[in-house]
């Protein structure tokens, strides 16, 4: 089974974006400007990958992707609620994301940092509704919330978050850089796939495998954002390019090159594809994935 | 059924703190400045009002407080991760709190925003971790997880708190200040209060008065609060007093005057027990807390 990537990541998109605007548009009693702030970060244009990653994954152990589609929405929010909170003065100062001024710049550090408290929050709210998830029961979404909360805090990203801003203008060796890499974007990324795998009633074995694959695709992903940040076109990315090395950032071209790194991306990508070997056509869009994201351009 | 009290708050404190000693030295694989900054503010002296609500209100209801433990422990990280972020410069910036510089006083601001990002997240990993509940049914389980983050997001605690910081400095009504108040402290002291009683195997009927109970006792514990702010000391509060005189914060004794605001806080406490009428003697530490609140010093 051959399939078109780009048809299914845009048709995927649609179906998150209609669901993110329905968890969204349930805050009437909510303050205005904290709707705004919210909607804007948001809204503000993201590729979807981890929910797509999330349903694509259901959809490769059999699932409904429809019972996944709650995670996706959660995932998401605290994928947003990050890049809000990553972008604040205090952390890495970025006025621009996404080809915007970050949500800062527009609210204000306030109401920017209560922004993502309230997307975080809101996630783990969206992931308490059992009967959004089409019938799984209540133990399974319980391990779903466990997978997510993990990946998201101190042992994930805000472990991974708080290595990076320490690291900023020193010199660290590779394993500061996986540490760094593994948490702050591998962990959920690998909790997007395995959350889609659990509500999709994955056995064991299919779970440990999309495991492996999301491991080894949070870490081409992040391989390749390195890169982009170096010879990316600012246009294309809608942010300052060069930033990381003004700035002195733990980066895999700073560590050990850009010719080593476009290599490592390209075997991680291979490898994360050879762990769906036991799977079928179901399969592709991950696999499919697994290809774009090393060659894409943004 | 008489109760002391002091000795009733004493040893559910001693509990608390050592199921958060014990939730705390988890964090092995995690940066150790962000377990610094974590620690330092969860054990920075606080009452745990609202965990110790949590343990009463399953007591009430007849419920084994322990199945209660995890719940109160969340409780109390997002209510420390609150404080930490409230403080910020961004925020209230606040310098002091409890006695002790504040947590971006000493770790900065980054650091400060991310321990409290790292608490949030951390309080939803805990909740869920069945196996903690002593059996309670993961359906009992996903509802106090659903309670506790709308009362945390942007329906409760985080929407009351950008009113409270776009009220600064300007003339509020009494509705502006029910809004806040409600929203900011009173929501999640409801949620203690509710999900002790959903952990207890609590009646519908019997959750419904304790979260009126909840509901008038947020209310006064915040009155009792913004006249403690006014008229209270330094020394005995660990805070910089008049602090909310001089930013022309929304309080009660601002819009409706300190007198009027004393009687408010005792009808409010007097208001909360009599939700208890049909307790027994179990509900005895709730009722003795209500008389409490607007008696504390600090």
């Amino acid at each position: 089974m051959k399939i078109n990537l780009e048809d299914y990541l845009e048709s995927k998109k649609k179906i998150v974006d209609a669901a993110l605007e329905g968890c969204l548009s349930g805050l009437s009693s909510v303050p205005t400007t904290l709707v705004e702030s919210v909607r804007y970060s948001v809204f503000a244009g993201g590729k979807r990958l981890r929910p797509i990653l999330c349903l694509a994954s259901a959809e490769a152990v059999g699932g409904d992707p429809g019972a996944a589609l709650p995670a996706a929405c959660a995932l998401e929010m605290i994928h947003t609620y990050s890049l809000i909170h990553d972008d604040l003065p205090a952390m890495d100062d970025d006025d621009y994301r996404r080809g915007k001024p970050t949500n800062h710049k527009v609210f204000g550090e306030g109401l920017a940092i209560l922004a993502g408290d309230a997307l975080l929050t809101e996630a783990f709210h969206l992931l308490s509704e059992k009967e959004r998830f089409k019938g799984v029961p209540a133990d399974r979404v319980l391990r779903v919330i466990r997978e997510i909360a993990r990946a998201a805090g101190p042992f994930g990203m805000v472990g991974g978050q708080v290595v990076d801003i320490q690291s900023e203008g020193r010199t660290v060796g590779e394993e500061t850089l996986y540490f760094i890499h593994s948490r702050k974007t591998g962990a959920l990324i690998t909790a997007s796939v395995r959350s889609g795998a659990i509500l999709g009633d994955a056995t064991e074995a299919q779970t440990h495998a999309l495991s492996q694959y999301g491991r080894d695709l949070g870490l081409a992903f992040q391989v390749a954002d390195d890169i982009l940040n170096v010879e990316g076109s600012r246009e294309v990315l809608g942010k300052e390019t060069g930033s990381d090395t003004r700035r002195r950032k733990a980066t895999f071209p700073a560590v050990v090159g850009l010719e080593t790194s476009r290599r490592k991306a390209r075997e991680l990508a291979a490898h994360a594809v050879v762990h769906l070997e036991d799977f079928d056509g179901k399969a592709e869009p991950l696999r499919a994935i697994a290809r774009y994201m090393v060659e894409r351009k943004s």
